[in-house]
């Protein structure tokens, strides 16, 4: 049986056709209609008719976005990448599609898709967790996984990790994300640039002169090219990334970890580092009962978890 | 059908016996033979012919204990409260009761015990949160009570919260129970003392003259004579409690959290102050979906608690 996923961007929403084995049949990418959900269902109907032709229709569709989703209805609570709100996503597309409609979290798909076609396979005592721009996770435990009483289970991004640290856009101080997530490497970057200019110029220089624009991508490619100051970032970077994981496992005491998100595939030596200090900065007890693997799905996570947790839940 | 359930503390022992509706029938208590479990065996031998004289019979038993336990064995691998390493307990308790005996983490006992019979009762998306010399947890998600991998679910006393902060005894620095824990608390009271005795005087007093015995109960007694510096102290707690309580809250997304242990007993404003403080803390989806309600089973919680899991995993 196939199901089509659907991943809404902030930029570019991307439809999958995925067959029961949970590979790609097919795939299409473009530009997400901000602001205009009747527009955006108008994009997919004309995607999705180039997409199925002379294909084996879908069964059921599942989306995953950034956001908050009301599980019950289907509705997009809010969506700030798309400016999103209290859009009954699911109502509109079971309407224009007449198919079955799952509506979920993307992170959340994400961890669907791993769990049942990538790098959790198998393992029902799973911890997925992805850096990108913000910080997000999903637990799979004695296989379920967790949605919490609102729905909004795994914001690993805001456990607090520094107390006092950098402040969040979610009102705390020192959320995980501020210090391991994309915009919070950033932002790290830009203030350590401007606090140093004369050990920066390598920064400076891959910024061309606009220290405003750098971005963990910066930082990663500073690194490679042997830079100091670079070095001390990422030393920082690590040195939150292991305390998290760490108490991550020391909660949950999960069998498997699935790292992914951008913030990885941009400076995949952060997997080996996970797996050299982690088992040493948890408690003994946990530290020989998981293994640390790297997420498979990569950019199709989102589109093919939806599509997956579509035909499951159906 | 009567279950007995035994609480193996450092310096006591506590001894239930407990109906089918979780109610005390009869109770025992007296000094743990650390170190020696085989003189522990002959000490609950004796008390258990006394505390069943006249009485049915327990079907099952239940022991918490503080430690790691060996789930498939009921071995304690390392208590090192009574000094006990690798001590079949289920095995000699069993050979010298003939009754199915339960072993079980002295916290998660506590947490079946609020769950079945306490502040937990009909909640199965419950968070427990115990505050005592350490703090830990548990969870219990869709009605089942999480172990994790290798029965270590639940550390949350060492998820790093202030990245930098004091180091725990487990070799990371910051964790949540280096600043909410009774040890943790201790030790801020005592370093707090040292660097402005002129501010000290109350604190001195109680401890008279001799600051390396503050604990938490002097800093709450200190706090109730109205101290500034116990203020002081008392709002660095409440900081970093209100901080850990939220990541849970993000992280778990439960739908009730049951807070207990001796911190909270020695501090009750602890409970409204996290009523008020968390859901502003919290990410807004996820800040109306819950209750804090104050444990119920006070100091009979493990006892009790085991005792009821002995009776259900029956």
């Amino acid at each position: 049986m196939h199901s089509l996923g659907i991943d809404i961007g902030g930029t570019k929403t991307a439809m999958v056709l995925v067959d029961s084995e949970g590979r790609v049949v097919a795939e299409k990418i473009f530009p997400t209609a901000r602001q205009n959900p009747e527009h955006q269902i108008e994009l997919l109907k004309r995607h999705f008719e180039e997409l199925t032709a002379n294909r084996s229709l879908p069964k059921t569709i599942g989306i995953g976005i950034a956001g908050q989703i009301e599980k019950s209805t289907g509705t997009v609570l809010l969506a700030p990448n798309v400016q999103w709100k209290q859009v009954p996503i699911k109502q509109l597309i079971e309407k224009a599609f007449h198919l079955p409609t799952t509506v979920l979290n993307d992170v959340r798909a994400a961890a669907w898709g791993e769990w049942l076609y990538g790098a959790g396979k198998g393992c029902n005592d799973l911890l997925c967790l992805f850096f990108g721009t913000g910080v997000g996770g999903a637990f799979i435990d004695d296989g379920i996984l967790r949605e919490g009483a609102s729905n909004t289970a795994g914001e690993i991004g805001h456990m607090v990790i520094d107390l006092n640290g950098r402040a969040c856009s979610c009102g705390q101080r020192g959320c995980w994300e501020t210090l391991v997530g994309g915009w919070g490497i950033a932002k790290m970057v830009q203030e350590g640039v401007r606090a140093e200019p004369e050990r920066a110029s390598l920064f400076l220089q891959l910024a061309q002169g606009n220290s405003e624009t750098l971005s963990a991508r910066h930082l990663f490619e500073a690194h490679k090219q042997g830079d100091p100051l670079a070095k001390q970032m990422i030393d920082r970077v690590s040195h939150a990334m292991v305390a998290g994981v760490a108490s991550l496992i020391n909660t949950f005491n999960p069998a498997r970890l699935v790292v992914g998100g951008g913030v990885i595939e941009g400076y995949p030596e952060f997997l080996p580092l996970l797996r050299r200090d982690v088992p040493k900065a948890c408690l003994e007890a946990a530290a020989h009962s998981f293994e640390i693997v790297e997420s498979k799905l990569k950019g199709n996570a989102v589109a093919v978890g939806a599509a997956a947790c579509a035909k499951e839940l159906k």
